[in-house]
């Protein structure tokens, strides 16, 4: 049986038959089906499309219907090209004719619709659970390593000494911006399309207000052409998940090479480990690398999403059956992503003393030997072309910048070409301010600002986050 | 001089400084570079780090800058590499070693994060009234013509009639969630990353709160390794941009088909049209065919970014540098765009009778014979296979619905296998009620429903739009 | 058992074990991966590795093996993370401990680029086959309905008429550009790099080149480290499915089109449409519209690939696993779609009234007209100039070119500002002459040169490409 | 003045005109144009559309333009659209009336296909050379440095040792891959598409393999709606770009890693290096990290075009403009990126000491001496799984595998549940083997297959790219 097969003669062909269908895709959809179903049911019955016993009657078929899909017992049939199709043919095998009117004043556009809103609200709940969980992953990785200090990089070299926890907290920034996204997302989202029919309006007198409330939709959509052919909360939620899982790959790449003997910063737990078929040594963090390569996935599958869209003319097109494999695909890659990046953040060994190790490399405190300059009055643009040439000598001699002697500073200052610089070379009490300032310690407390990595400011902002995520 | 010079020996490789200088794009932050710069002086003053005389001297400068730059005077000088170095140098040259105290407690990391957003801030109200003055367009020639009827269509094929003004709103749906897009990816942009320093924090007690105010921002960024790295804003934009602009590319399709003579719908003004160098017929809808095709090019801007900023390591990569040509040709292909087609729209004429032609081809109020049915109790089910099989007879017989005989629609219903339709194939009165609901008019009218194109709800819908839009 | 035990204790956390599995996806291959393992073990005999008997011992195994997983009775366990470890278990579980020497010389890296290498080799030529399907349906039907005339556009708007076989055959020329880039990238494909070990090469004398010539590639890989990162012959792969489902989908476009009644050019079989579940009126060319959407989905995953190998340090990452999904995806959706719109061409119907009565309209002969002109002298850019005022001057008749009454042929021709044109005012044969030139079977008869839609040119091209595509 | 401007009233909107003029992109098309328009004038007098006199003064007048454009002395002007009409109109104003016979028989559909073809097929040939240059950089590099012993790596993670110069060679052979392509799809750009006229071939009995030939095309194109209308040269070429980009990044990837002190595997010139404006201490690798981000951007390029392309009908569509920004920039893009890849290459310091370090941590020659029990007749199961035991005890001693005492090994092979094993457990020669076999040396020699890393394999590798990139 075809939904639509009144005015067809002759059967489709096979290959059309596998092209068209989606019933392996949108069976995801079912329960949001059952559950749009049943709403639209009541709305018949208020409408006086429906008595009350054929209200009875469709809700008790769809309600049995329900406990199949959960149950897992209903026998899909390939030949019915959708969930839709499978869903009204099983319950009008189930309760017979009065299934024939629960199609009236909808079409499969304005259902299909719905039920994709349906799933995108719970799925957007689910995302944004599975954030929090990882998030909670980072803070508890901070709470027990934050204090080991790390020499933060740019340009992938050393830059300036960091907390460990001051690092961790980035990302939790990053992932409360992808809640707020997938936030103002789900809220754009949470509009019922039902009534909006095939294109036009549903053509009775439906009150698609009540309907929608009923549902928990915040309102209903506010043009038919529009609510049956708009997919930009798709678009939304999938761009959504590609930035989050931008961010993972952000510590993914980290964790691959930290892990690296050259770092050994962090050596992820067996059970988040693989080997290698042939190589006895190896120990791979290949999640890791598999989250790197997903997000790159999940970037293709928007641009696929927008490219779809790009000159579809109104109203709805059958183009858009191409939605939901890219946006199931994406929301799965991401959930599961955050999860086991939440597991191998839970379980990560942390060498604090590798870490040290490499902070006390590469000169990065010499930011805030200029800075303790400055302070003393030297122009900054000077005091950054003074320790520039502490920091050539110091690696011509092979020594840290605590390592230089007087003479050297002395020097440095004289030859800078400017008058507060010259002055303070003769000042018996530099050379030791300076090498004070190089150590990691004064280096850390120095940068004393919100968002700082001075270990105060950190702590608070460890506190914030931990509050924050404090489950209710 | 490189701002950067102080340990270095040699002069940079020429293939070097034209691979990694920015200037020709950045330069378009200049004016806020000059705004943050000056904001930053007056913090430096409020933490002592300058004195009086120093603060007014350089906020001089940057006021004497802003008036060169303002006035395109300002020689930008391609040997240094950025915006940033020739707005310091020119400082320098016009107000001497002073300048040299301005890049105190800031690192062109946090400067160019500020900048960004500033930049950022200020074309997303750009954007938002140009997509204002487009609803405009949209409304007013829905004004104007709103009252046309166009065959409404799904698959490209005629589906039902709609009111040509409930169609132009559809537009105005889409392009409102883009405001809101637009609204929710401002308000995430608009924190302070200054002070954040290259990677660390600031290395002086900075009031990062007091500047933000200052400079219109609604709070500062909570972490400083993910301030100076963050582009998510930039991402966001890109996003709101591409499916903006995936919008006014379905108008544009829409355009350029409807122009073509068999449709003959829409006619573009001379003004907004070309013509053929060869063929001096042609008369062609440019402006629709680019807008389709930047669409697509934004799109993968949006690719490219993500697919930048994906695996970097924190903090700052100089990768990031390659986030401003894609974000400001996709704002400017948006606004640019946003502005072609409302003059395309202000000057487009409409064809009522091409339209009302076409929209009496298709059977395209089968729907609401259908409907009328039901309304008589049959079935959906059944009705949709009744009236499927009249087109199926009308189709042959080359006539209309309304053209259909009392007898073809009796024998349908006696064929329906249903009680109900079978005991209506008797009464007299049927034919005459369906071929009333086959008008147009009937059509359009049944669909009375929140979103619907019947004549009220629609004439409610634009009323509701142009007051929202109204100049405030 | 995991094949990389030997190091580990505890067991992989369930998350990971199920994040990184790939045995859904790569059982795709598990014949190429015994083909492989086939030609390994008697690599290893040759080298001495293997004895005679466990030669034949493990052939025969894995010959068992292929009949298994040919008859579908070979059960895959999940547990066992991908196709390699379960076929591997799988020969142990049916011969024994000589198993575990299959492995010798070899690593899953080496191994999956062969594998990979040889699905790519077979799937390569059954897009060349599926291809060529399609051409021929191309062709059929330009010998059924060729010589119907089609108002050729360009920017959708009419612009000259051609012979529709001339569109046909437009398709066979980009369809045979995929033919020659499937086959480039068959060639770069055809390499084996079996024996490149995990990274360094095999550590034993292996005969790559006798393997390499058994598996039938026509050589081997230069560089161990390249050869088990390399996964260029994917993307190229993927491009030419990218490029060759835009190519599809630009005639999915003209079919929806052409298929709305307004142009009524084509019309799908039964067959190959589908209806509405709720206006009964509706006949869907869907396939067509999903082809149009599938093409941007491929453009997706060729997207999504390119961001997957960027930045990627050698040798092989776990980042390359995710080069199948989208590979395999695409292949079987291009194969898909020309077979499905193979179909759709088999059994189009074409309305050559329709188009006939379209090529009337939009004055598509001017360019013959004014070529006409030239042929008498008149320097083009005149000739263009005065065939456009003619074309002005019948739109506001209402008349065709050929309706032009002889004075206002004069009138143009006075007032071109050219002497030539001046001097052929007063020639009483030339608006006769223009007439002519005016017909449609006038304007395809100058389009007279190789590749031009004259019919003699047409028929030519299509004899060319029946006698290429002809069955050997 | 319009080229198509004889129907047209009223001028065109300023908005209009700057949305869709091209001139500042196009103009890179100058010269090509210039010869194109020179082989047509040529045809045309062949012909016998110009009289000789004509043909002598066109030819004239285009090389005085020639001049012109080469000299940068030619006044462009925006109000005249693109390139084409620019020339057009620059030759009226030099040589008169006569100019307006040059556009006889051509239409800008045709003409521009031409020039971006002769583009096309210039720069594929100069990306050619660049390629040819970073190669001998590399081999280059491989020269001086190549015996340098690297710690090969899989998963980011230490792996087998490899000599450096294979390393190296593995980017030559991806290069060459992309030499190969570049050719093939010059190959497939090479056709003239002149003649093809607007759409449907010109309108007169032009000899188009005679121009094609005078062109340098080896051939001409078979289909005049598909010429005007195809780019698929310009996909190939951008996808080429897209994956030579993506080798690079890898490549940059591995340089801003090992430029980190903690590999200091290498160290970029000053020449080729940055500083920071707030860290004095900085050095950073910038053009690494730009040639990755400009490798995602080339990706959303070819995105971007290929979503252009996608369901646009025949035959030319203005859409098609939309070629030329993101190919030109891609081929730029790499070319530039190739040549300060081959400085940096060029003056690349390597720390030999620094990469030998590495490669004795991670266990790297674990492989060799699993493979070294297998040539005793140790199933490689087994034997893999004996050394990982064995690491496994290295790891917890803190030594390395050489330094294990024979008891270890001992009870490793005798716990291995394998006869073998358990036999050669009392062979007191083995212990010593084994230690043998673990040193990078043997390790690197046993790898001595086509492609591997034995210092025989890699010399001759070297060898032969060094001869085949010789200068002719």
């Amino acid at each position: 049986m075809r939904l639509w097969g009144g005015r067809f003669e002759g059967s489709t062909d096979e290959r059309m038959a596998d092209f068209t269908r989606s019933l392996e895709i949108d069976r995801a959809l079912a329960l949001d089906d059952l559950v749009g179903s049943a709403a639209h049911v009541r709305g018949l019955g208020r409408a006086g499309l429906l008595v009350p016993d054929e209200v009875e009657a469709l809700l008790a078929g769809l309600d049995g219907l329900r406990g199949e899909v959960e149950a897992g017992t209903l026998a899909w049939n390939p030949a019915l090209e959708d969930v839709h199709m499978n869903l009204e043919e099983a319950l009008a095998l189930r309760i017979g004719a009065v299934a024939g009117k629960l199609h009236t004043g909808r079409s499969r556009n304005d259902q299909v619709a719905t039920d994709l809103r349906l799933w995108t609200r719970r799925t957007a709940d689910a995302l944004d659970a599975a954030l929090v969980r990882m998030e909670r992953a980072l803070v508890g990785l901070a709470d027990r390593e934050g204090d080991a200090i790390l020499p933060g990089t740019t340009h992938v070299q050393p830059a300036q000494p960091v907390l460990f926890a001051h690092h961790l907290l980035a990302y939790v920034e990053m992932l409360e911006r992808d809640r707020g996204r997938l936030a103002d997302g789900r809220r754009r989202a949470n509009l019922s399309p039902l009534g909006s029919g095939a294109l036009a309006g549903a053509g009775y007198p439906l009150d698609r207000e009540a309907t929608a409330r009923e549902l928990g939709f915040d309102g209903v959509t506010g043009n038919s052409l529009d609510a049956v052919s708009d997919r930009d909360f798709v678009a939304e939620l999938l761009f959504t998940c590609a930035l989050a899982m931008v961010h993972l790959s952000r510590l993914a790449e980290e964790v691959t090479w930290w892990s690296n003997p050259r770092f050994g910063f962090v050596r992820t737990a067996n059970a988040f480990s693989t080997g290698s078929s042939m190589m006895p040594n190896k120990k791979n963090p290949d999640a890791a690398e598999l989250v790197r390569a997903r997000a790159a996935r999940v970037i293709g599958s928007l641009t696929g999403l927008l490219a779809v869209l790009k000159g579809l003319p109104l109203a709805y097109q059958r183009d858009l059956q191409e939605d939901k494999p890219p946006l199931f695909e994406a929301c799965a890659t991401l959930e599961a992503s955050l999860d086991v990046m939440a597991g191998m953040v839970d379980t990560l060994a942390v060498d604090r003393a590798a870490m040290g190790l490499a902070a006390d490399e590469g000169y990065i405190t010499a930011t805030a030997v200029a800075d303790a300059l400055v302070l003393r009055g030297v122009p900054f643009r000077v005091a950054h072309h003074v320790v520039g040439r502490l920091v050539a000598t110091a690696e011509r001699r092979g020594v840290g910048l605590a390592g230089l002697e007087d003479v050297a500073v002395a020097e440095a200052l004289t030859d800078a070409g400017d008058a507060t610089a010259a002055r303070l070379a003769g000042d018996a009490a530099l050379p030791g301010e300076l090498r004070a300032a190089a150590t990691i310690e004064a280096a850390l407390a120095s940068c004393d600002v919100i968002g700082g990595t001075a270990p105060g400011r950190v702590a608070a902002a460890l506190a914030a986050a931990r509050e924050r995520l404090a489950a209710p």
